[in-house]
Formats: C-alpha cells, sequence, structure tokens
C-alpha cells in the first residue's frame, strides 16, 4: 500500500471502509505532507491541525457507510465554511466568518467527507496571481484562479479538493500542476454559498489524480448516477477541435496534441479534423465581457467601501468594466445561447471533442496564471470538460488534455477521460 | 405637496434636490408612518430608527449630485447588509451579520439612497407565510414571499422597496397590495449576496406606487438606457394571454380581465386571443421542479446542521424535493431552454402580453400566501413582468394586470405599463 496520503481518493475510502486504514492516520498523513511540502507550495490559506485530527478522531470512533467517509477535500477559499475563516483571496475578507457552510460542502460533510481547510484562491478568484507554487517546478506558477487546489492534490497534500471556473480557473490549473480536473455542465451542482464571481459562468469544479475519484465526488454532489467509467470500452469517435484559438497555443503544445491523436488513431480510434463554425470565433471575446460585466456588479460593496484594498491590476479591471454597456453584455449572452444552441448537433456523431486544457505548459515566474482563451468559450457554452495529464511541453512540464462533451453529457466526458487516461500512455 | 411619506420616488427626488425637502424630513415622516402603523402590517424585520435619522442629517450636510440621493428605499430580508443584521426569514439566522452589501444594495447607497430597513421575508423567501399583513385589509395576506417590501410600499411607509422573485414572490404580492411590482428579465440585475433560493431562477424586483418610480430603480440598478416612458404613446396591439392555467383563477379576476380589456379596445388598441402553444402547459410543473431541486441542495447546510429550525411546512417540502431525480430536473432546465427560443416569435407582432398577475384577489387569513401558477412560467421564460393595481376583485381588493414583454425587452414592458397605468381607469 501506498502511504495513505498518495492513496487515490477511491483507494482511501476502500482500506478505511476495510479497517485497514483509519480516517486519524490518513488525515495525520496528510498533515504530515503538508508540514514537509507547504513552506515550498503555499497552497493553504487556512488549516487548523489539531481540529482537524480530532474530527479525524470523531470519525474512527463512529464509523458509518457514508460513501465519502473518512474522504480528505481541499476547498478552496472562496467557498463558505462555518467553521473556517473564509478571505475569497482579499483582504477586505481577513476576518470573515461565514454563518453556514456552501451547499457543496454541506453536501460533502453530510456524506462523511472531513473538509481538511481552505486552499488558496487569487484574488476574489480573478487573474492576479496567488503565492502557490507549481509542485513540478516551483519557479512556475500553478495557475488560476484554484491555485491551491490544483497544487495540493498534484502534491499528494489532499487526494482530492475542489475549485471553481469562471473562465479557466480548473482546467488550466489542472493542466499545470498535472492532475485531474473536472468542470461539470454549468448548473449540475449548486454555487450557493461561494462568492459570485460571474454569476452566467461561475462553476464547481473537482481535482484529483484520477478520474475515477473526481467522479465520484461529482456523482455525490450531483445526484446524478455512477458513470460506469470501468464498464466503458473507449471511444470510437473524437472531434480533434483545434479552434477557435489555436493559434494562441504554443508550438510544442500543439505538436503534443497532433502527436497524441495520432497514438489514437494508432488505437484504431477515429479521430477527425474538427472546425468550430465562424460564429464561435467571437465566444471567447463574448465570455470575456460578460465576466467583466457581472464582475463589475457583483463587486460594487467592495469596489465602494474598500477601493484601496482591491490590487492595482483588479483596479484597473473593475475601471475598464465600468464602461462596458448593456447592449455589449446582453448580446454577449445572445451569443453564448446561440453557441449552446448549435453545439450539441456539431458534435453528433463524436463520443467527445478533444482539444489543450492550456495554450501550453505552466508559465514561469509570478506575473502571470496563465491564458484561460482554451477553457472560456467551453465556460460560456456550459459543457463538461475534463483536463487529463497526457502530454507535456518542452520543458517536461505537464500538459492537460481537454475532453469535451455537450452540456448535461457529463458522463460521457468523463468516461472518455477516464479511459484515454488509463489506457495512453501517460507523460 | 403631499406629506412626504406619501410622495412618490422622483416626486421625492426632486423637491429634495430643489431644497424645498430635508432628507431629514423624509426619512422622519416615513419613521412616523411605520411608528403609526408597523403594529398593524407588520412589515419590517429590522429598522434601527436613530442610525436612519442620522444618515438623513449626513446626507442633508452634505448634498450630492447622486441620481437617488435621499432616497428611502426597504430592502427584503434576504439580501445581506454589511451594517444591518440579515436573517432570511428563518431562525437559523438570528444572529447573522453579514460581511458585506448585497451587489444591488451596494449599488443603491453609491448612487446615494439611504437603506431604510429589512423588510420581512417568509421563510428562506419559500412559502410558508409571514406575519405581515394586507394594508387594503388586514384579515387578508399580504402575499410572499416579498411580503414586508411590498406591504411597506402599499402602505406608504416608503417609497420604493426590493424584493426578489422566484416563482411568484414579486408579481403576486404587489398585486395583493394594490402597488407597483417589476420582475426584470433574468439576468439584467446582479443577485450576488442574496440568499440563494434557487439559482436558475432567482430574480430581483423592485415595488413602488408608479412604473415611473420602479423604472428609475431599475435603470440605475441595471446600467440601461431611460425607458423614455413619457413620450411613449401607447401600445397598437397587446396579445391577452389567458394561459396556461386560466382555470385557476378566480372567476372574478377572470371578468374583471374581460372587462379591461374591453376598455383597452374602446381606446383603439388591438387585443388579440392569444393562446400559447400546448407545451408551454408544461412550464408550471417545469418550474416548480427546478425551484425544489435546487433550493434542496441550496439549503443542504440548513437541512444537516438546524433540521429543527425550519419549519414543518417546509421540512415536507424539503423531504418531497429529495426525491426529485436528476432527469427530471435536466428535462425542467430544458423545457425552460426551448420555451424561451420560442416565446419571441410568439410574441411578434405585440408590443406586449397582458395576463392577470394573480389568480385573484389576496386569499383571507395567514394560511397561505396565494397561488403563483399566474407567475411561476413566466419566472421560467426569464421575462419582464410588471404588474400595474388597474383590476378588483368582488370584495373591492386589488389585483394586478400583468405586463409581459421577451426577455431584454424590459423597457417596452416598462412602457406599456406604465401608459396603461395612467391612461387607463384606475381600480
Amino acid at each position: 500500500m501506498n502511504v495513505p496520503n498518495q492513496l487515490s481518493a477511491n483507494e482511501a475510502l476502500e482500506v478505511i471502509s476495510g479497517g485497514k486504514l483509519s480516517v486519524s492516520a490518513l488525515v495525520q498523513s496528510c498533515l504530515d505532507r503538508v508540514e514537509e511540502r507547504e513552506p515550498t507550495i503555499h497552497a493553504w490559506q487556512y488549516l487548523d491541525k489539531s481540529a482537524r485530527l480530532l474530527e479525524a478522531q470523531a470519525c474512527d470512533s463512529n464509523p458509518t457507510k457514508k460513501i465519502l467517509h473518512g474522504l480528505v477535500v481541499g476547498i478552496k477559499d472562496n467557498y463558505d465554511t462555518h467553521n473556517m475563516p473564509t478571505r475569497y483571496g482579499s483582504p477586505i475578507y481577513d476576518k470573515n466568518r461565514p454563518a453556514a457552510d456552501a451547499a457543496v460542502v454541506a453536501q460533502l460533510r453530510e456524506h462523511g467527507a472531513i473538509i481538511f481547510g481552505k486552499t488558496v484562491s487569487t484574488e476574489f478568484a480573478s487573474s492576479p496571481p496567488s503565492v502557490t507554487r507549481n509542485p513540478h517546478n516551483t519557479g512556475h506558477t500553478p495557475g488560476g484562479s484554484s491555485s491551491g487546489s490544483a497544487a495540493a492534490v498534484a502534491d499528494n497534500m489532499v487526494p482530492i479538493s475542489l475549485g471553481t471556473q469562471t473562465l479557466g480557473s480548473v482546467i488550466r490549473p489542472a493542466s499545470y500542476c498535472g492532475v485531474v480536473g473536472f468542470k461539470p455542465s454549468y448548473g449540475r451542482i449548486s454555487c450557493e454559498g461561494i462568492k459570485t464571481l460571474a454569476e452566467s459562468l461561475d462553476t464547481v469544479g473537482i481535482f484529483g489524480r484520477s478520474v475515477t475519484d473526481v467522479e465520484l465526488v461529482y456523482r455525490v454532489l450531483s445526484k446524478t448516477a455512477p458513470a460506469e467509467l470501468d464498464g466503458y470500452e473507449g471511444p470510437v469517435a473524437l472531434a480533434l477541435c483545434r479552434g477557435p484559438d489555436w493559434d494562441k497555443a504554443d508550438s510544442d503544445a500543439q505538436s503534443a496534441l497532433e502527436k497524441f491523436s495520432e497514438q489514437l488513431r494508432a488505437k484504431g480510434i477515429r479521430v477527425d479534423d474538427f472546425r468550430l463554425p465562424d460564429s464561435f470565433k467571437d465566444l471567447a471575446a463574448a465570455t470575456r465581457i460578460i465576466h467583466d460585466m457581472e464582475m463589475w456588479r457583483a463587486f460594487t460593496d467592495e469596489r465602494v467601501r474598500n477601493f484601496g484594498l482591491i490590487s492595482p491590476e483588479l483596479q484597473i479591471r473593475f475601471e475598464n468594466a465600468s464602461r462596458l454597456t448593456v447592449e455589449e453584455y446582453e448580446d454577449a449572452i445572445e451569443k453564448g445561447i446561440k453557441g449552446r444552441q448549435e453545439l450539441p448537433g456539431l458534435l453528433r456523431g463524436y463520443d467527445a471533442a478533444i482539444t489543450l486544457s492550456a495554450t501550453g505548459e505552466a508559465p514561469a515566474g509570478n506575473t502571470t496564471t496563465g491564458n484561460w482563451i482554451m477553457n472560456s468559450p467551453w465556460s460560456l457554452l456550459y459543457t463538461p470538460c475534463v483536463s487529463i495529464p497526457v502530454l507535456q511541453g518542452r520543458l517536461g512540464l505537464p500538459i492537460g488534455l481537454q475532453v469535451i462533451a455537450p452540456r448535461f453529457d457529463d458522463a460521457k466526458a468523463l468516461c472518455v477521460a477516464s479511459w484515454l487516461h488509463r489506457n495512453m500512455n501517460k507523460r
């Protein structure tokens, strides 16, 4: 058996329910890993070690048949938690103590999980970089905005964490950190109790080290039936989607995806070149307009009462957003509706679409969390997106393959991603 | 000049900016009205009289050109407020003090308004009746869930208040209380900082005593251009929409609408009998499914940690909702998407649709907040809906006429409603 902190969620749950591992031992192992690595990675915004050990002991004294009994989960610090401070990545909320748990945090607890701690979020889950470093190379960003959640899972501090995606804040950090990231269909999981960034786009996301783990947590939060990953026999046809912003991807990332597609074809899977219609070219810009307008209005209290506590980068972004018109915003909303109408027909006959999860490897330094252009159109299209770490770039850093299905076909996206992750050579 | 508390919002702003009325005098007048009537009406959950007078004095010492300078607004107690307790209509939140204002509360303050106090909401803005009474006849319900906001405006305690509509919680209480109620297009106004009931349906609503007043506040919150109500010359053609649940309306309400339509025709307005396609018959049930599923998941923390503090009525509702399947939920979501695609084409050629705002007069007693069946399909269709008090029932209580336009045609709905309210005989 691996040391406990290295176990997958499903492995940990199995050995715990089989009496071969105590919840306390799992929690202690994760705490030890944090103790060792946190000074380098900076994944955690809040972590109360003794409280978590007490909670684990309580779990051990009262074993249950709950599906997530004893599972250790990290929660991005833009989710409200009734027993932990919740900072939303901003000094404005240094003293914030929410009255209640976000809906999904409460769901996790209801099903037996231990909320381990709060992971670092960028400021208001927006673009300014956080302190978190990429476990694969600490000179590089882990991506954002779910920086701490992606890094904590990648570094074996926890098997599962939650993040949020508005533009590309789950799939991109999953890509950079070499973990599995899943952004379910918009609306599949409640966003209650998550600090609103852009209501038309905000989506709960899940990080894990396997698709099987991520599917388990997804199923609990969404109330859907099991996706039957094990029985799935692999895709017949995939749409290799280079657009709409393929030219913004690095050449090594492009090559890695092309090569991966050849390997798929060698396995007998049909991989068609797939072009989105020209109308989809506007979607990234439309997503940005929706994001900026909704963010601008959602943060009125912070802008008005605490402007000086907002970072200069975000201050500028708010000022630019203030110039957007309602006409631009509603045109963008309509583009999203139209794209969502068209997409299922375009993907008919394919098991899923595949593309890059990010434009390339994690950028060096800490001046950016990277480019979300490979993600934001899909955020607006409300599709399920899974990132699996099967590609790599010129520096040997991970790059994710993004698997996409039409809205509400989450089970299909998970099946395809799981099969590819298990059956294709990993990077 | 009317006594200050009876002034419309536009009148009050005009006399304040003209130096003919101080903000302090307006606030004092509203407080006096509350002092006199609150023991009968029970519209307020929280009201700090001395703090509001101090705030009014500060406004008077520092006159601004802000568009809402000195306007007094009541806020439903499911909106977060940084300086007032926020109870969400539930004893679970007796000690809740939010860290920030809801986005629209902050927007109102930014534009110079005074947040007067928090109005009574039903439990979690859901169906259990509140303590508030109908100013037109205190033996009757004011409707819900925005009970206090509707009653406070009807009773001249404040000129403007905010509520929320998920199924029918703005248009129905506006109808029962004889005031103007406006539910803008879904998504036009930020819901940040409002306690989530059902994310796919929750909408900010505005109560006032004229459409002009409501339009002013709407314009500030939505950033839209003025609707040009004064220049509007009246509708040419209206769709008299009896469906999809016309048979659930009381006969006196049906007759009142028929008679009103005749009066419109007598003024030369074309009023066509308009039938929604059969597919729209399912929308009320679909709305209820979406509401129940999203409510069930949003209130997981309350259900798990504080079930005993939830009313028996809502406990049962949660238990019923727990049996809904994801398939039923997503079928309902798809029905809404399809209805929203079809509606604009169906209404082409009409200035607006008209129907009843409620099934009849406010029910007597306090065992129900009334039936939302005339509202919930439009909530799912994301349309702007305006209720104007131009009808009445057999007991002489008000009944609203509901004016509806396609999503994002809010200006048209407001223009038609304003014209009808000003040009047709009031009840």
